[in-house]
């Protein structure tokens, strides 16, 4: 068994659940947020850091790593979890993703996506079947499936082409899989139309994955638009396997899609918001360039117990992030990744206490 | 007492010795070699890292931290340590050494310097009251009188004149003292001419201060150089009191320069090599962005026991690397500032045996 995943409790208040993702790396509590480590780390932190903060699994990107240092050569390193240093769960995307978001470089066709690399202009060929020779040879514990996205601004025609296109895709990666150790998820997409979301997940999971996704969301859709897109997908994904909804979100996003069903996460809002000076905190964002901050002696946030507030006041912080200090970096990264791991763990709590459904519905619109 | 220094050993082959430094803030085994925290970090790291690679003093610039965030603000935070967290003893400069690299900024007077911000060109005077003023509020451990330097291309004239003028500058320094807590270092100057550099000492000593700087070298002159002007110092400074040799230098120099009597050091060789991908090693200096070491499984350096070689790859590291990858910056600073730690160590070896003239001896002229 790749992947041995099982709900162990479920939220009378909405359709929240708690289980265990069990990979050959240990088990993973879900529902789960996992940091985004695009080239082989989380970005200023090292594999200790991660694991203290109290993750059990992070992500990697495929297309970047298979263009620097390449996957081959990580696969003569021992795979990704040696070549980084990293004991706990990996989960690789198709490399599909970061491929669209350079539009003009790419070429879609039924063989599958042509695009120019950012770091030397050489051509490449991403297909269903590379995509899955990719991440077998990476070797992460979770691979996906090579799908197509579409933006609010495609045509119906055009949405409704891309999502079959994902269906026969899909089918491709499972046909071209050769490890049975590595779970392979299916991507549902369908754009931002009720009934093509249902029938796209109605065939992906007719072909029969180790868990699903929801692609193709938080690209530029409202919440309420995204929101319906994923109330008419997980009453179609099986129970017993688990769903993951790429690329989100918000913290707030987190409570209410795990009250919609979803179990995993993925998002650059931590880190990259952390790097740009912004952190999370339980009275809301600071900004920590502010002036304001320049002689606060308290901590970011005085509810959090991440070791940036256990050691580090709002003052030291801003000077660091004003001065160009690398740590500054570092030190709000640990600080954001901390408030998502807590916001997990608050909402399994909440689960626990049948009180999911109230937070996420108390929560305003953004 | 301010500073409790000891000689517990020297060196039959050599003018080495062993000692201790004793802070408010604890031992200091000496020589020592003081990693630079510019602007209150230890760039990329954080004071337990600091810590962990068994350094127990560092260095912070009083030009920087006077401007950005201000010493005042500093004050008001509970003094440098609190502000930056860091528990071990802190020496800080005058600021002189900054201000004398924007060269065309720069006025000279008896009074003092006067400059204009690299941040935002509002002019400032750096007298040796206010240095003094400065250090005081930032609560260093150890501070450093005010000189002015010279370089190689100096006239005979001019560098006499400003080596008087430091003698005088470090008087009023001694003078502007208000807290007998603090360790206040003069600073000998003399430029490149040996009677000068006796004269310059002579003066300085006569002055009385806790422990003595050698100042103005390794500013481009040539080791030989560099070497004699040390030669001729060092029999001058009093046995008991420390000595240090500010901004060098190579591996090779704390060898050579603890042969020669020296007990203190600071430079950014191995913090600023480590950010451009040059590593020292047993075996020589790695420039890690080499495509040799693409594929190359073992760490930076196989006889290094730092975190970095302990848990991670060449290749990973050069991946980090070229990736642009921050982390790389911070595995990279904790090798080297471990390798200039073990050459500390290996110093102190050498002199309980009795060996480090020879060793010193051996080495090649760079």
């Amino acid at each position: 068994m790749n992947l041995n995943f099982a709900v162990t409790k479920t939220d009378p208040s909405s359709k929240g659940r708690i289980g265990t993702m069990q990979t050959s790396r240990g088990p993973i509590d879900t529902p789960v947020f996992m940091p985004v480590g695009t080239q082989a780390t989380v970005k200023t932190l090292d594999p200790e850091e991660v694991k203290a903060l109290g993750y059990d699994i992070i992500l990697a990107n495929t297309y970047h790593l298979c263009l620097r240092p390449g996957h081959q050569t990580i696969k003569a390193m021992g795979g990704l979890h040696d070549f980084m240093g990293w004991r706990g769960s990996l989960l690789t995307d198709s490399g599909g993703f970061q491929v669209f978001s350079m539009k003009d470089l790419v070429k879609i066709t039924e063989s599958g996506i042509r695009f120019a690399s950012h770091l030397d202009g050489s051509r490449h060929d991403l297909t269903p079947e590379f995509a899955i020779e990719v991440q077998e040879a990476l070797g992460a514990d979770i691979i996906m499936a090579l799908d197509e996205m579409v933006t609010p601004d495609s045509s119906d025609d055009y949405a409704r082409e891309a999502s079959l296109r994902s269906t026969r895709w899909g089918e491709r990666c499972l046909n071209a899989r050769t490890r049975s150790d590595i779970a392979l998820f299916g991507i549902t997409q369908g754009g931002f139309d009720e009934k093509l979301r249902q029938e796209s997940a109605q065939q992906i999971v007719n072909l029969g994955f180790d868990g699903y996704a929801i692609g193709g969301l938080s690209v530029g859709e409202s919440k309420e638009i995204m929101s319906a897109m994923v109330d008419v997908t997980t009453p179609i994904l099986p129970e017993d396997k688990p769903r993951y909804l790429m690329g989100v979100g918000t913290p707030d996003d987190l409570v209410r899609c795990v009250a919609q069903g979803i179990d995993m996460f993925d998002c650059v809002m931590p880190t990259r918001n952390a790097r740009n000076g912004y952190l999370f905190t339980s009275q809301g964002r600071v900004a920590i360039r502010n002036a304001k901050y320049a002689k606060d002696e308290s901590p970011i946030d005085p509810e959090c117990d991440c070791s940036t507030c256990l050691r580090f006041t709002r003052a030291y912080l801003r000077h660091l992030f004003m001065a160009g200090e690398i740590l500054a970096l570092r030190l709000n990264t640990i600080h954001n990744l901390g408030f998502y791991k807590r916001r997990m763990d608050k909402i399994r709590d909440a689960i626990h206490a049948g009180e999911l459904g109230r937070w996420a519905d108390s929560l305003e619109d953004q």
